[in-house]
C-alpha cells in the first residue's frame, strides 16, 4: 500500500477520487447503524458520528498521521507547507482513520454518553489506531521481520475497528432490555430500507477504499484486478449472508459488507474466484459469530461490528495467506505465519488499547448515558429534540 | 463504444470512476423502486435486488462476457490472468449487465418468488443479455452489416431490460389488489421523497454511464459533448415529466429518468438543444405510455418500467437516427433504418427470451409467491420480518 | 478558478468527476430540506427541486454562460461544435450556477407556487447569478480594479444564494403558524435522520466543489492543500455546530455544511488550522444568526439558509482576507479590502435582485399558495399526492 515517490497531479486526482468515496463512507455507516436500531435514539447517534469525523480528523492532523507515519510530517501539515505526495497520503489516510474509529458506534449505540464517546474517538483515531497503522503500513511489521500484507485493511481497519468497538461495548454493558434472565432479546432495527441503502453506500465507497489503496495509476492491471475482486467478494457476501440467514435482508446486505471487509487484505492478490469464496465465507459466518458474541460473551453487539467487521476482518487477513485463494504470482509475497501474526497483534493492540481507554473514560467521567434516559431515549432525554416530529 | 486499445493507468482509473458510479446506480434504483409501492414488501425487494446483483457478477464473470465478447476472455478472467484492458472492459461492462438485469425487479415486485427471480437474473445476466450485448457491442451487428449506433445503452440495457421486465410481469399476472372488474387501481408508493432521492442517485450514476462509455479519456470534446447532452437530456425529462402529469412528483423524478434512458443512443451525437427534445419526448410520453400498459395490456408493470425503460429507450434508439437532432458531423454516422432494424432485433430478443425463461420458471418451480403471503406482505409472511418495526 | 487553457482528456475527465459530484449535491439539499419541514409539503417540494435544476440548466446554456464568461460562447454551446475547454468548464460550471439557485428552495419552502418559483429560477440561473459569476469569475472584478478572492463560491455562490432566498422569504411572508403574536414558534423537521444523511451527500459532493475549482490536475499541491482545508473546516463547522446548540443534530449537521460553505473562498489560502478555524465560526455563529433572522427580521428562514450559506458565506469571504490564517506564500494574493468590496457587491446584486425578482413576480403572478392549501398541506392540496401513502 505504501511507497511515497514523487506523484504527479493524476495520482493526486486518483487519490482524492478515493478519500471522497471513502469521506462518503461516513453516509453510509450512519444509514446502516440508524437502520438496525430505534427511532428513539437516531438523531443522538447521528451526532455522535458527526463528532466521531471532527475528532478524528483533529488528532489525525496533530498527532495521528506522525505516529503512522514519522513525526517529522507534522509541522509540514499543520503550517500547510507540504508538497503534493504528503498532502495526498494525509487526505487518504484520514478517511481510513475515520472509517476505523466510526466502527466503533456500531458497538455501543443506544447507551454511550456523548463526551466520553467524542474523548474515546480522539485517543483510537490520534494514537491507538496510528500505532497499528504504522506497523501495517508504515513499516513497523516489516522492521520486524513480520511479512505482515494487508493491502486495504482488513486487519489494519477492520479487525481492528471491530474489536475495539466490542471492548467499548463490553464495558458499557448491555442495553437495559436486551437481556431478560441472562437471554437475549431480539431488538429490531427501526427501518431496514435505510440500512440497505447504508449498505449500497458503503459498497459504492468500498471501490474507492480497495481501488484506491493502490500508491497511484501507473499499474493498470492492479487496479483493474482489485475492482475486480472487490466486485466478486461483494457478491460471495450477498450469497453467504442469504445463505446462512435464510434471505434475512440484513444479513444479506450486511454479508455485501462482510465480504467487502474479507476481501481487502489480499485483495490485489486473491483471482476472482478466490474473492468470491472468501466474500462466501464473511457472508456465511455472521449469524453464527453474532449468537457467540451475544449468548457466550453477553455483549450487546447493537449492529453486529463483531460479524461484518472483526470476524470478517480476521478471515480475510488469514484468507490472504492461503495459496490457492490467490493469483499465481501471489504466493510467494505472502506468508500465512506472517498473517496469523499480524492478526494476533493487531489483536491484543485493539483490546487491550480497547479496554483500557473505554475503562479509564468509565472510571473517570462515566461512559454510560443514566438508565432514565436509556428508557425515554436519547434523542429526548438528552438532546430535547425526536428524529421523526410526526410519528 | 467499444474499442479495445492498450489502456494505460488513466483509462483504467477512468473505468473505474465509471464502474463505481454505474454500481451506485443499484442504490438509486433500489430507492426509486420501494418508495413506488408498498411497506409490507419493502425488505422483501431490497434481498431481491441484493441477490440479483451477485446473480450477475457471477453469471458475467463464467459466461456473459464470454458471449459478449468471445469464449478466449473466460478463462484469463477467472484465473485473474488478465490484462489491464480486459480486467478494465470487464469490469465496466459487468456494471451495465447489472443495471439492464436490475430493471426486471421493477416490473415483478410484490409478487416474485426469490429462487426463480434469482435463476432468471443468473440466465438474463449471463446469457440473454450478453447475447444482445455481442450484437450491439461485440459487433454482431456491425458483421450483419446493420449500422446500430446504441453509444451508452438505451437500445442493449434499457430497451431490452424495460422489455424483459415486462413478459417476467406479464408472466406472473398483476397484483391481487391491482383490478377490480378488470379496472385498475392506483396502488400508491409508500415514501415518494425515497423514490425521488433514489432518482437523483440513478442521474449521478448516469454521468458515470454515460461518459464512462468513452474508451478512454483521450477525446475531450468527446467527453464534454456527451457530459453536456446528459445533461440537457435529464432537464428535458423533468420539464416532459411534470407538463404531461400536472407536476405529479413521481412522473416528473422518473421524467428525469426517462431522459436519461433516452439519451443515451446518441449521447455522443445529439446536440444539447437535440438532446433536450429527446428528453422531453422521453418525459412526456410517460404517463401515456403507463396507461396502455396498464389497460390494454393489463401488464401490472409497478415501478413504471415500460414508460422509463422500455420505451424511453426505443425513443432513444430512434431519435439517434434523426438528422435535426445531431450534430453537423455526426448525421452520417448512423442510419434511421439501422436503429429502426437494431431496436426491432433487440426487442424480439428481449420478448422471446423473456417469455421463454419466466413461462419456462413459472411451469418448473412456480414463478409466484402464495396469495397468502402477498395479502399479509412479503417480509412478514416470507421473511419473518417487517421494514418499519415500530409503525 | 478560471484560466481558459487548452484542456487534455484528463483535464476534462477531473471536471467531469468535480462536475458529477457538485451535481449529486443536489440530493443533498433536498434530502436536509424536506427533513427540517413537515411531511405534508415534502412530496411539493422534490418537485421544486427537479424543476429548478431543469430551469437552471435551460437558462444557463441559452444566456447564463454568455453573460458570464461572454456571448460568443453561446452559439458553439447550442449547437455541440464547442471544443473541450468550452464543453468543460460549461459542465462544470452550470452546476455551480444549479447550487447557488437550489439554495432559495431552504427559504421559500411550504408556501411557494411552482409557476412563480420556476420563473424565478430560469431568472436568477439564467442572469442575476451570471452577473455575479461574471464579477467573480468571469473577470468583471479584476477589470475594476477589485482583487476580490473567492476560489470556490463562498461570495459567488453561498453569500448570493442565501441572500437571494431571505429576500424571496421577505416577500413571501412567514408560513402561517410561524408567528403567534408576533413571537416566532419553532415547527420542528419530520424526519432528521433524512437531512443529517442529506449533510453527509452535500459534504461529499463538497470534495468536487472545492478541488474541482482548480482549472486542471497540473498541480497536485493545490488539490491536496485545498482537499485538507476542506476536511479541516468541515470537522470545525461539526464543533462549532455542536458547542452552540448543545448538540443539536440539525445544527451540528449543518454546522458541517456551514465549514464547508465558509472555507470555499479562500480554501487555496488557508493553512489547515486556519480552515478549522472558519469552519468553528461558521458553525458557532448558526443559532444567532438564525434567531436574528427570525426574530429581528421577521423572516421565515425554513432550512436556515441565512446561517448555513448567507452569513458563512460572508465569513468564508472575510477570512479569506486575513493573514494570520493563510498559508504564508499566500497573503500576498489578497486584501482585507478587496474582500470585503467583493462581498458588499455581491451582497447588494443578490438583495436588490432578489426583491426586484420575487416582488415581481408576486405583483404579477402572485407568489404564495393559497392560505387553505398551505393548511391542508400542498402535496394533498396541489398535487393530489401525499408523501407516506400508509401513515
Amino acid at each position: 500500500m505504501f511507497e511515497v515517490k514523487h506523484m504527479d497531479g493524476i495520482d493526486v486526482f486518483f487519490f482524492m477520487w478515493a478519500a471522497s468515496l471513502i469521506f462518503f463512507m461516513k453516509a453510509g455507516f450512519i444509514a446502516l447503524e440508524i437502520g438496525q436500531f430505534r427511532a428513539k435514539n437516531v438523531s443522538y447517534h447521528c451526532v455522535l458520528k458527526l463528532l466521531d469525523l471532527a475528532a478524528v480528523f483533529i488528532a489525525y492532523l496533530f498527532i495521528g498521521y506522525g505516529i503512522s507515519y514519522g513525526f517529522e510530517n507534522i509541522m509540514p501539515l499543520i503550517t500547510g507547507t507540504f508538497d503534493a505526495d504528503l498532502g495526498a497520503w494525509w487526505m487518504k489516510m484520514v478517511m481510513f482513520a475515520a472509517a476505523a474509529v466510526t466502527i466503533i458506534t456500531g458497538g455501543v449505540a443506544e447507551r454511550i454518553k456523548i463526551l466520553p464517546y467524542f474523548i474515546g474517538a480522539l485517543i483510537v483515531g490520534g494514537i491507538l489506531y496510528p500505532i497499528v497503522e504504522h506497523l501495517v503500513w508504515g513499516g513497523g511489521f516489516a522492521n520486524l521481520g513480520i511479512n505482515f500484507h494487508d493491502y486495504a485493511g482488513s486487519g489494519a481497519v477492520h479487525l481492528f475497528g471491530g474489536l475495539v468497538g466490542l471492548m467499548a461495548a463490553y464495558v458499557l454493558g448491555p442495553r437495559i432490555d436486551k437481556y431478560i434472565n441472562g437471554k437475549p432479546q431480539a431488538i429490531p432495527g427501526h427501518n431496514i430500507p435505510i440500512a440497505v441503502l447504508g449498505a449500497f453506500i458503503l459498497a459504492f465507497g468500498w471501490y474507492g477504499f480497495n481501488i484506491g489503496s493502490a500508491s497511484g495509476i501507473a499499474n493498470g492491471v492492479e487496479l483493474a484486478s482489485v475492482a475486480m475482486a472487490t466486485t466478486m467478494a461483494l457478491a460471495g457476501g450477498i450469497i453467504g449472508g442469504a445463505l446462512s440467514s435464510r434471505n434475512d435482508p440484513l444479513y444479506t446486505a450486511n454479508g455485501m459488507c462482510a465480504g467487502l471487509v474479507a476481501v481487502c487484505s489480499g485483495v490485489d492478490l486473491f483471482t476472482p474466484i478466490g474473492a468470491f469464496i472468501v466474500g462466501l465465507l464473511a457472508g456465511i459466518q455472521q449469524p453464527f459469530t453474532y449468537k457467540f458474541i451475544e449468548e457466550k460473551l453477553k455483549i450487546d453487539d447493537v449492529c453486529a461490528i463483531g460479524p461484518v467487521h472483526a470476524m470478517s476482518g480476521l478471515i480475510g487477513v488469514i484468507c490472504a495467506g492461503i495459496p490457492f485463494l490467490l493469483k499465481a504470482d501471489a504466493v510467494s509475497k505472502v506468508s500465512i505465519t506472517g498473517q496469523i501474526i499480524g492478526a494476533i497483534v493487531i489483536a491484543l493492540i485493539a483490546i487491550v488499547g480497547g479496554l483500557i481507554i473505554y475503562k479509564g473514560l468509565d472510571l473517570t467521567i462515566g461512559l454510560r448515558v443514566s438508565e432514565e434516559a436509556e428508557k425515554v431515549g436519547l434523542d429526548t432525554a438528552i438532546l430535547q429534540t425526536t428524529a421523526y416530529s410526526e410519528e
